[in-house]
C-alpha cells in the first residue's frame, strides 16, 4: 500500500486528495492515512493540507525496494527486489537466488558489500550509503560465447541512463567501464553459469560511484563519482530505475539477432576509445594501436601503423590510453 | 585406519600378517584387528589364518569414499570425496561445494540422484545401486570459449578407462557420449561458472550405466550397460579410479597448450563418427555430411558431397548416424 501511495504521489506531482487516493487505490481513507504516516517515518517529506490533500516534497535517498519499485517503469527488471543493508556481494546473492530458481529480472541491491569483487577477483570498494551496488539476473537462450556481448549491453544502459538523468558526458571504456572526464565511475562484473553449449543464467553486477565526495589517495587520479562530476547529491533509486529501463531496451534489441549489429552505432557513439590511440596489453607484450570501433560481436577493432586491422576480445587483453587510464 | 589397512591388503594381494600391518602402519595390533572387523562389517570378505595373517577375498560393490580412496592412484582427482545415498544431483552438489571454496579434484558420488539431469535440463535416469553418478571439480585457468574442450577430455578418459578395465570396445560419439555396440553407456554433463573472460570453475558430471540389466522399453534400442556388454557385474569403485587416472593424464596434456592438439589422434582413435555419414541437425534444417574428425578446438569437421569442409561446434548442432543413434 505504502508503495502504491508513493507511486501516485510521485506520478501526480502536486496535491492529491485523500479521497482521490482512497478511490483510486480501492482502499479506505484510514488505510491511505496509515500509508502516508509510514512513508513519513521512512524519511519522505509529505505535506498534508486540509481540503487539498497530500503532496510529496522530498524523498530520502534510500534504496529500499519500495522506493525503487515506485520509480520503475520496466517490464521485468526488478520484478523481484532484494534489499540488504550489508551483504557479501550482490553477485553472490543473485547466484544463490538463481540456483533456487529466481526469475529473470530479480534484483539484489545493498548499501554495503563486505566482499565486493571486480573482474578476476580484484577487490572492489563498496562504501556504505554512497554507491549503487546491485546485481540482477537474466536468462538469455544463447551459447556461452555470446555472453560477453551482454556486458557491453549493460555498459550502454548505464552510460545512457546517466546521460539522461544527469546530463553528464558518460563514456564507455571498452568493453564495459563507464568513465566521466576520463575517470572511472562504474564497474561491471558479469558472471555466468553455463553448460558447454547453452547459458543457464547470467548475473550482471553493476557498481556505481554515486555520492562519495572523497576517494583514497591511490584512486584519486583514476576514479570519480557522479556527485563530484555534477556538483550535487544524486537520488540513487531514480538511477537504478533508469539503468533498468535502458538495459531492457538495448537487451531486447540484442536478443533479436543475438548480436550487437543494431546497437553498434549507439555503443560507439559513447565509446571513449573510438579513434583513440590505445595500448593493447597481451600476454606477449604491449602494442600501440588505434582503436576503430567494435564489430557485431563486441570485439574491439584496432589498427596498427601499417593499416592492418585486428580484432581484440575482452579479457584477452587490457586496453589503456597511451597517456593515461583511457 | 580402515582405509589404510584395506589399501595394504589390496596392494599385497596375498596374506599379510598382523605384525606386518601394525609395523607398516605404525599402529597397535589391536587397532589393526579393529580395522579388519570394521571392514568385514562393511561387506569385505577377509580371511584370517593363524600364523599367516589376513587376506582380502572379496570387496563389496560399494562406492563409499574409503573404498574409492583405496583404489585411487591419482594426484588430485578425489582428494576430497563426498558420498551420498541420495542427492538431488551430484553436479548441483559440486557447484555448492565450489561456491564454498572446495579444492580442484573434489568428487561427489551418489547411489541415487533424485534430480539427475542431462544436457539442456533433459531428464537423466539414475537408478540406485547400479550406476556411477559422479561429478568432480576442476579450476582451469582458461577462457570460457575453451571450456567445451574439457568435456571431450572427459569423454576420452571414460572411453579409455573402460577399455583398460573391461576390455570393451568403448567408442566416443562426438562430442562426449560413450557408446558400446552403438548404444549409449555414458553421458557427460559439463557445467561452468565463468566471468566473461575467465572460467571460475568447471563441474564435470559423469553418469555411467554399470550394472543395470534392464532398461525401460523406450531406451532399449539406444542404451546399454557395462554389465550387459561384458556379461558380468562390474566393480564400480575400480572404474571410478580408472576414470580419474585417465582424466588426470589427458587433462594435463590439454592444459599445456589449452588445446586438443596433442590429444586429437587419441580422441579420434575412439571416435565412432570418424569417417561415418552423419546427420547434422541445425536450427535451419538437417544435412547429411561425412564426419572427418576433430580439429584442435574439438570441433567436428564435416564434408559435404562436393568436398567442402565445415567445422561444427558442440551444442550448435546434434549429430546422429544416418541409420540410427550413431
Amino acid at each position: 500500500m505504502k508503495e502504491k501511495v508513493l507511486a501516485v504521489l510521485k506520478q501526480k506531482g502536486g496535491y492529491v486528495s485523500g479521497q482521490e487516493l482512497s478511490a483510486g487505490l480501492g482502499v479506505s481513507r484510514t488505510a491511505v492515512w496509515k500509508a502516508v504516516n509510514s512513508l513519513k517515518e521512512a524519511g519522505y517529506g509529505i505535506e498534508s493540507v486540509r481540503n487539498r490533500g497530500y503532496r510529496l516534497i522530498s524523498s530520502p535517498d534510500v534504496l529500499l525496494s519500495d522506493e525503487i519499485k515506485s520509480q520503475l517503469s520496466t517490464k521485468w527488471f526488478g520484478n523481484k527486489i532484494l534489499y540488504f543493508d550489508t551483504i557479501d556481494s550482490t553477485n553472490n546473492e543473485i547466484k544463490r537466488q538463481a540456483e533456487k530458481g529466481a526469475p529473470c529480472g530479480t534484483l539484489a541491491i545493498a548499501e554495503f558489500q563486505s566482499a565486493g569483487r571486480g573482474r578476476r577477483g580484484r577487490n572492489w570498494q563498496s562504501p556504505s550509503g554512497s554507491g549503487i551496488w546491485m546485481s540482477f539476473l537474466i536468462k538469455p537462450d544463447i551459447s556461452p560465447d555470446k555472453a560477453p556481448m551482454v556486458t557491453l549491453v549493460a555498459a550502454m544502459a548505464c552510460a545512457f541512463a546517466i546521460r539522461e538523468e544527469l546530463g553528464l558526458d558518460a563514456m564507455i571504456k571498452w568493453p564495459n567501464d563507464i568513465v566521466i572526464g576520463g575517470k572511472k565511475t562504474i564497474g561491471i562484473l558479469t558472471e555466468m553459469s553455463a553448460e558447454m553449449d547453452t547459458v543457464n543464467y547470467i548475473v550482471i553486477g553493476i557498481g556505481i560511484n554515486v555520492n562519495m565526495t572523497e576517494f583514497p589517495e591511490e584512486l584519486r587520479r583514476t576514479a570519480t563519482s557522479l556527485a563530484l562530476e555534477c556538483g550535487h547529491q544524486v537520488a540513487r533509486s531514480r538511477l537504478v530505475a533508469a539503468c533498468g529501463k535502458y538495459f531492457e531496451k538495448y537487451y531486447e534489441i540484442f536478443l533479436r539477432d543475438k548480436s550487437l549489429k543494431n546497437l553498434k552505432k549507439t555503443y560507439e557513439s559513447a565509446l571513449v576509445n573510438k579513434g583513440a590511440d590505445v595500448s593493447v596489453i597481451t600476454a606477449d607484450g604491449t602494442f600501440n594501436r588505434k582503436a576503430l570501433g567494435i564489430n557485431d560481436m563486441g570485439e574491439l577493432m584496432v589498427e596498427d601503423e601499417t593499416g592492418r586491422v585486428e580484432t581484440v576480445r575482452a579479457g584477452e587483453v587490457s586496453v589503456r590510453g597511451i597517456y593515461g587510464y583511457v
